[in-house]
């Protein structure tokens, strides 16, 4: 049995999950293509895969064909992928470990994609996503994390609430300023246990009521001509030097 | 005198600019906005100014006004910009200092841009642009560097003529491996003065043939989940490492 109707409820019910509302509201989202359906399936997150009719795959799990022309319908990517995967999301909702990156109104999907990565590569706990924040769900996200948001977790709060939950736990709440502060060199191995790393928006950093909350400013040092580095890099350089 | 018509030479002569073709023909650029317009104009490399009719800026240069619909039809901005510049390429030819970047068939403007920054930010003296690595002036490349590449001598070069003019030079070839070879972080504080730092491709990383005349292979430790950083990411922390 092969779905080749774009009107099929299965069908819509994937299109809606293109928006976010509809991912919110529904706990669910959709990633596509092998590696991303791969990493999803080892993390025991898919609730159902739809594969291109004529397509060999050995999941042990729900599966649907569906013609060309109803996976063209359901992907956002420029390509047709030969499988995609229906996934329920993820949220424990509570701050586990004590390597902590709180995320203040990121808003760039690729950038998001590229910290989880580097937040996997250098043993991050959590990530804290604020209220504002992209979605971690949308499809440019999950692409530019490889996969690896299956490997940490990550929750979505609020930054006040956060940083008064961090505090309550005694996790040292460290800000980023592009020149106030501690160089994050001179930090010592023990403060590399026990921490939150707090980045902002890509044009205007971390909210100031957030950044008066931090117990210190970390920065890079940097040749005095450049203003700030992009912050996915300056990012996973405070983390890498954080590991 | 303000130009109205979209079929003035001039018009003509800057939207052909929007094409590499026309770019690499011509040696010339066009910058879009206040803040690369200014850092162009520091750097002296500004032909023409384009303005829009009714803005006041005090630039002591060849200043040309515009309507409208004509800057319009130059911009490849989503906001038409109230500034543009037209400017001169501007390649020495030469590899200058002794802490190089080299990037092997980099392709995306985003990757590009963002590496130029932190090259700046941590003192590199020169970027080698491989062949067939994206331009320079790109005007997505341009705005990623915020200017930034006003203050690094970049070139493009071969990468095998490139490797073989460092070596002439004795500067050691740093490649660049997930894996194998030397923890980034083992490098002593002399190895740091006389480098050629080698990144590679998005997907599949430098060349073999490249890699193979490096001199040493770098490697960022990391968690074993993890593939690979972000080309950007993983040059910016080499770079800062390298700092």
């Amino acid at each position: 049995m092969v779905i080749t109707s774009l009107e099929n409820e299965k069908v819509k019910g994937l299109v809606k999950l293109q928006k976010k509302k509809y991912r919110d509201l529904e706990g669910r989202y959709v990633v596509e293509g092998d590696h991303l359906v791969l990493e999803a399936y080892k993390a025991g997150v898919v609730l159902e895969l739809f594969i291109l009719e004529g397509e060999g795959y050995s999941y042990d799990t729900s599966v649907t064909f569906v013609s060309y022309e109803v996976m063209k319908k359901i992907t956002v990517m420029e390509t047709v992928p030969r499988i995609v995967a229906l996934c329920k999301k993820n949220d424990s909702g509570e701050i586990l470990g004590r390597r902590i990156l709180l995320l203040d109104e990121l808003q760039d999907p690729g950038n998001l994609g590229t910290i989880i990565r580097s937040a996997v590569a250098f043993n991050i706990d959590t990530i804290i996503l604020s209220e504002n924040a992209v979605d971690l769900y949308n499809p440019k996200v999950l692409r530019a994390t490889q996969g690896m948001y299956n490997y940490v977790n990550i929750i979505r709060m609020n930054s006040h609430d956060a940083i008064a939950r961090l505090k309550d736990l005694e996790i040292t709440v460290y800000g980023t300023n592009v020149s106030r502060g501690v160089d994050v060199r001179s930090l010592s191995s023990d403060a590399k246990t026990n921490f939150c790393l707090v980045m902002g928006n890509e044009g205007n950093g971390v909210r100031l009521d957030v950044q008066e909350m931090c117990d210190k400013n970390l920065y890079i040092k940097m040749n005095d001509n450049v203003e700030s580095l992009n912050v996915g890099v300056a990012c996973s350089i405070l983390l890498y030097e954080l590991s």
